[in-house]
């Protein structure tokens, strides 16, 4: 549980349980999955609009966005970013997760 | 560079080298930007569905394809999952990047 | 019923009976709501594209396969673009659709 | 000029002349291309977000703003909806504008 993405994942979690009023997660959260979605498609639109730019800062940044909307909606749907990298470890035959659960082990 | 998203990207710089008959992502390389951002819209559109759909083994899937795109378009400008991490790192104050960083310092 | 929207959805509406084997049409009916949304998400990234390269030709194209998709998505829902020129109408205060319909009567 | 597309255009033409802090219209030229592209990504999605419902009331509304917004991004490139009518009318062999321009000579 060491990585960004996780740490991110245990931030999004606690604010499960937070004000609505005080956090914009706990308030996405709150305006249900299609709060959530539109913000998903609403940043997807903004990282085409950066890279058809091709401003480097911008794209890290609108990227940033789109990735962490993608982990509020996994953690409103009871999942996190291990299934996902589970996934793309799977296709690509990568070795990441495993070699890390078996280090732990 | 242990860690799957990272892997995944020294796969991705591989195949700037690789044939576009042959393999996928040398085909999206070679269709240019363009093409990389149409497959970017296009599997943020599939995992909105999924999402309204509640189907959780889609959700996995489509965000895979949505953040495996993300990386090409990423790897397409020079740029790379670290870069994103990094972004999320400084936002949230979290300490997983330089956390490793030093510790293999 | 004379103009150019109205035209396509009556043909929209007879592809319902055609083959899905011969009609792209038939095909994205066959295929269901998801088929025709994805088609609308990724016609929507590529007019987003189009007009980010200021290509005046490319935005005339892309928006014409976005409206057509959402004409194909409409119908599919048992609606018509006279439904959403209506509200458009309303919410503009704008007089066509009645002021032709006053003239037919 | 008689239909709701075309009055919808006039209007969206005259607020390129509108204050940017008073009209909405005015206020999206102001922000650019950019500002009127997020607006039509982030529609696309609430009409994904509208079918999936199966919610007729919002599937108008949403495409409806859909539509509303890629008529300003028209505008803003000195396009309009003849010439999106005129594509979709060509690619069908349909007679709608051709038709009424005969009528008016």
């Amino acid at each position: 549980m060491d990585s960004v993405l996780q740490q991110l994942a245990a931030v999004l979690e606690s604010r499960k349980r937070g004000d609505p009023a005080k956090s914009y997660v706990s308030g996405l959260y709150h305006g249900g999955i299609d709060a959530i979605l539109k913000k998903v498609g609403e940043e997807a639109t903004e990282t085409v609009i950066a890279a058809k730019d091709g401003d480097r800062d911008k794209i890290i940044y609108e990227t940033a966005d789109l990735w962490f909307h993608t982990l509020v909606m996994l953690a409103h749907c009871g999942l996190g970013p291990d299934d996902v990298l589970k996934e793309l470890e799977r296709r690509f035959g990568l070795s990441g997760l495993e070699e890390k659960a078996a280090r732990r082990g």
